[in-house]
């Protein structure tokens, strides 16, 4: 590895300014920050992903036409609202939200990124939400990072982090991120936010490329429940100011910043993972020997959405069967006969009969907090990799709302 | 409607015999009847449908083959071991079965239907399965339908049973079933089996096209966790007692038998969800107004096996928010600003934004044990049923196996 983990999140790599204010958006009034921002006094390139879901919230659909401005200053995003599901009302929110900040910090409203997360369905408390964007440069910090992710946690139980530093052609570039994560907010509905940033000088088509690429093999490899959000976002900002010669494709050099920015993206969605709600189990599903990587995956994420699967993990039960029945109904290439389960090590299924390693051993994975199952189809050569929970008595109670 | 609800199940059509033997199969000794039997006497003619799933366990694959056979009499089905994933061993054993049947009740082998539900990847105890076996004549009865509709049972809590008789041509005609349903058997997965007869005179070829269509009405619209089991089967045998002129395609008639049997088959599904492993709601779900049939179908299903919008009905909590996100990720053709929910006559959502439906009107609706959740996307004129339940902490606890 060419990179190493360093601290300060989103604002360690230079230049960057993080912080969070308080607005009183949430219905329950929690005395607690609940708007946050990254900001960048010097120009960027923007870079992001968004949900694919066909309901798409307010401010993704805005934020989507301000990422194409070639110089993003600022990501604001609050809790405790989604502005999902407001209509037209919350198209006009999401827009006052980019113009509030862009008058509080000096710039033009297309530079200005928004995010939501919270209630669908409730328009936003806009006066609340405007006065505190005011606030904003007074609480903006070169150390904001944990101040920024803490203000866009809802149920999560801990701010999530991370960042590294690596070398790239004698100069010291950072990468840095926040996130939060795949819970709920009682009553409703939840939304995976990430913000990355870094002082690489790269151009805003090789970001876009690479923010893609390491969201691929990270917050589309999680699943807790399956229900993907109309929220979901993550964004990247780059200022250039490790003084780097700018990357370039197909070059060691990217290979390298790709390989550290994928780190922190994985760390990030784990992060996430293992503060899902009422998770007790942390289990990394990998599907290998498929007969085309579609199938890998459906069959990974048809185990990794089972619910009955997932019950089975929740009370420690090494329970194959489940798991067969779920790779048979997933519609994927496959003959029982050829088909291998392991649980870590452990076999538990060799060509599609039961092992002979006794159950007690198979017992003992499944009892850990973190274990790994794997299915060799012995089919082909393509695999997949997904990471995700049990299902639990808690879980349920988190979410049946009221 | 020209038919009306009778008693009797599986034994009220003319002609049929059903009973239950006690073998001792499953692991925890219970003493209760564990085999099924409904025969005929008389030739028959027999149809039937078999899951979809890619692992078939062993009985399965023998009945797809003798359903082939001109005349079948007998449907032997046993609960507690499942007999999937058990290899070549497995398939030995279900043939071992329709052996013991035929020698048992003076019949050919390819003249019997098996079934298993229960543990999977365990072989069946083979000498208990015999000599139970060997029992089924002495307990067949003209009114075994319960004792049969009871053995076949695994955690369900109560037999499911329905019968209707209709007049064709001057002639009384029965249709009868029993059904087992999609709870669990500790500590494995669960199976739904349906075994359904009739004394009207029909083709081979059209019984399986009323079979098939009934099923696609019926069970194929009934979801509860989502998980497709190994085992699930459909049988249904016609003697022809009843007298009445053969039924004939795209006649009057076939539509009156068809409509009797969907009745069946539907009132069965119904058992099935309403018996469901810790289920405290069964709720309709329907989408209108879909550009087609297979996104009508789709936007039903993801609301139904979504876990949020199922945690939500649990805890009463009418969270529109959920269904549309569900909606939004099915990939369907759907554009939020046309779409209205309904919780039965309840409007919640009115082109995509909150109606002026008080909360409380909703929450009263959602309270109850039993409503329908409407869904118009306005963007066609297809639409789908599907019929679930909510998910419960109960369930969990019943899904999470040792």
């Amino acid at each position: 590895m060419s990179y190493s983990e360093i601290s300060g999140g989103v604002t360690a790599p230079k230049g960057f300014l993080a912080g969070s204010v308080y607005c009183g958006i949430k219905p329950t009034n929690v005395d607690r920050p609940d708007l946050a921002t990254v900001y960048s006094p010097q120009p960027t390139v923007a870079a992001g992903t968004f949900t694919t879901n066909r309901v798409k919230a307010a401010p993704v659909r805005v934020s989507a036409v301000n990422l194409r401005s070639p110089d993003v200053r600022a990501i604001v995003a609050n809790a405790g609202n989604a502005n999902a599901c407001t209509g037209v009302g919350g198209l006009e929110s999401a827009k006052r939200m980019t113009k509030a900040a862009a008058q509080a910090l000096g710039i033009k409203d297309r530079q200005v990124l928004v995010c939501s997360t919270g209630r669908i369905g409730v328009p936003m408390p806009m006066e609340k939400v405007e006065a505190g964007i005011a606030l904003i440069p007074s609480h903006l910090r070169a150390d904001g990072s944990e101040a920024a992710a803490k203000a866009i946690m809802t149920s999560d139980t801990r701010p999530k982090s991370a960042a590294v530093e690596l070398v790239i052609g004698g100069e010291t570039v950072r990468i840095g991120g926040i996130a939060k994560g795949a819970g709920m907010i009682d009553p409703n509905m939840a939304t995976m936010l990430c913000f990355l940033t870094t002082d690489a000088a790269i151009s805003k088509e090789l970001l876009q490329k690479a923010v893609s690429v390491s969201v691929e093999q990270s917050f589309n490899r999680i699943t807790i429940d399956g229900d993907m959000s109309t929220n979901d976002t993550v964004l990247m900002l780059a200022n250039g100011l490790a003084g780097n010669r700018p990357l370039k494709l197909d070059s060691g050099d990217f290979e390298k910043f790709q390989a550290a920015l994928d780190h922190v993206t994985r760390d990030l969605a784990m992060q996430i993972v293992l503060d899902g709600e009422g998770v007790t189990k942390f289990v990394e599903v990998r599907v290998n020997g498929a007969a085309s990587f579609s199938d890998a995956r459906r069959g990974a994420e048809a185990i990794a959405k089972s619910t009955l699967v997932k019950c089975a993990w929740f009370g420690c039960d090494p329970n194959w069967g489940r798991i067969m029945d779920a790779l048979g109904y997933s519609g994927i290439k496959m003959r029982e006969e050829l088909t291998d389960i392991y649980y870590d090590g452990a076999c538990a299924v060799k060509g599609g009969v039961v092992s002979t390693t006794p159950m007690e051993k198979l017992r003992q994975v499944v009892a850990a907090p973190r274990f790994a199952v794997t299915v060799d189809l012995h089919r082909g050569s393509s695999e997949y990799v997904v990471y995700t929970t049990d299902l639990s008595m808690e879980y349920v109670k988190l979410n049946m709302g009221e």
